[in-house]
């Protein structure tokens, strides 16, 4: 059954200002790795998850679990597993390149190379973004169809609702540490963790990379192209 | 180098109040199959598209690349290409339950299984969105991390700036053309089309899949967890 879609337009003046203003707006929007510890309405996470699960998915079959961890003890037990799996990463798993690579990026937060994660700890809110590779329903799988693509895309979606919210996250991926992390979070193992992130309000002197040339944004004649 | 990130507090109520709007902005955005053929200011695609361009990657190596498709031309040569890669996989790559699935999506516009999909000419433009598979400088291969994810997490930013320019778009993964739409998009081989986006007004009358219980979106309940 369809229905008809139900649509008003705006003037045309009206549309140039309004992507003008919200390309403004999320460009403002920076990874943060120092997490304030002031608490924050919880409603206000599970409006922006509630945003999340707007997204299209293939087949429209919605394929994301969202956990929002509050507990204290969860995030110090998140923290340990984290912090332990990516001493392995580094000295195992990633190449020197991707370390390099990475570098510029972690600001004062790795010490003389020590990994240290406190923000898990002390954001009042981590998001973890799990991806169903199938369904379950009345114990029966279902089939999911780009899982990965639809949650990821879900996700660019609830980083916006966060930024609209003014709130401040970090988009990460805890290699090593997955089934531990769903495992704390007490999902079935039809689900992958997919990205861990603590959502809050910046420290107070929080920073962020600087951004000079080489590391400024691309602009757009190095993304678009027009045919 | 790091600077300090300069943030504003706004009220908790505030924050409430945002959120919740912007849910209920958001959950009004549907798929569109039927597209106006009026047209629409090139500057709010681009705006949408340098709006894309402000998502997080993995380790900041922003792997993606976008392709405006406005000339006729190419698109009557895109549509060829990808009906007729369409019926191979309705023939061949995708399994009967797949086909079931999509069923109650496709609308009016598959009549008597035969797959056409005019609206690739009819929409004013066509988003292509191009993962990068590796970077290029100067003719060196540069690394990039997670490019799978962080081009999705762009392009759930991307469909946001759509919507909030009050268009409408379709996400579509054109499987089996991917190649060919590469070619003529004249992108190198580095790159791989992941999303096929036609944007543009909804024509008159278009219709919309009706969500009944069974496929309204999933409730907060189904999708969250706090734990
Ligand atoms: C990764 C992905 C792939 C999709 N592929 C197609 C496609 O090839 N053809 C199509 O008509 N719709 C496609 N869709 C659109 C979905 O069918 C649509 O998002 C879903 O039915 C939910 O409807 P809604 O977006 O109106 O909420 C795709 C969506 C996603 C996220
Ligand atoms: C898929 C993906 C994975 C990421 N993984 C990590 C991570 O594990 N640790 C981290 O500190 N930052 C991580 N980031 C954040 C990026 O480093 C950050 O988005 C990038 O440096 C750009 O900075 P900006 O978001 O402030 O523009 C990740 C981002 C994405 C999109």
């Amino acid at each position: 059954v369809y229905v008809e879609f139900r649509h008003e337009r705006i003037a045309k003046n009206e549309m140039i200002c309004r992507s003008q203003a919200f390309y403004q707006f999320m460009n403002q929007r920076r990874t943060l790795r120092f997490f304030s510890t002031d608490p924050v309405p919880i409603e206000v996470i599970q409006n922006c998850v509630l945003t999340a699960g707007t997204a299209p998915s293939g087949a429209h079959c919605q394929p994301w679990t969202f956990v929002i961890v509050k507990d204290k003890i969860i995030k110090t037990q998140l923290r340990e597993v984290i912090e332990n799996e990516e001493r392995v990463n580094y000295d195992h798993r990633m190449n020197s390149d991707w370390i390099k690579d990475l570098g510029p990026l972690m600001g004062t937060l790795h010490v003389e190379n020590e990994i240290v994660k406190p923000y898990i700890e002390e954001a009042p809110y981590i998001i973890i973004v799990l991806k169903q590779q199938y369904g379950l329903k009345n114990g029966k799988r279902i089939a999911h169809y780009y899982p990965m693509e639809s949650v990821c895309i879900a996700t660019g979606i609830l980083l916006t609702a966060i930024h609209n919210a003014n709130l401040v996250s970090l988009v990460s991926t805890p290699m090593g540490a997955e089934n531990a992390i769903r495992s704390l979070c007490n999902r079935p193992d039809n689900e992958r963790v997919l990205f861990f992130m603590p959502v809050g309000y910046p420290a107070d002197n929080a920073t962020v990379p600087y951004r000079n040339d080489e590391y400024l944004r691309k602009s757009i004649e190095d993304i678009l192209y027009i045919v």
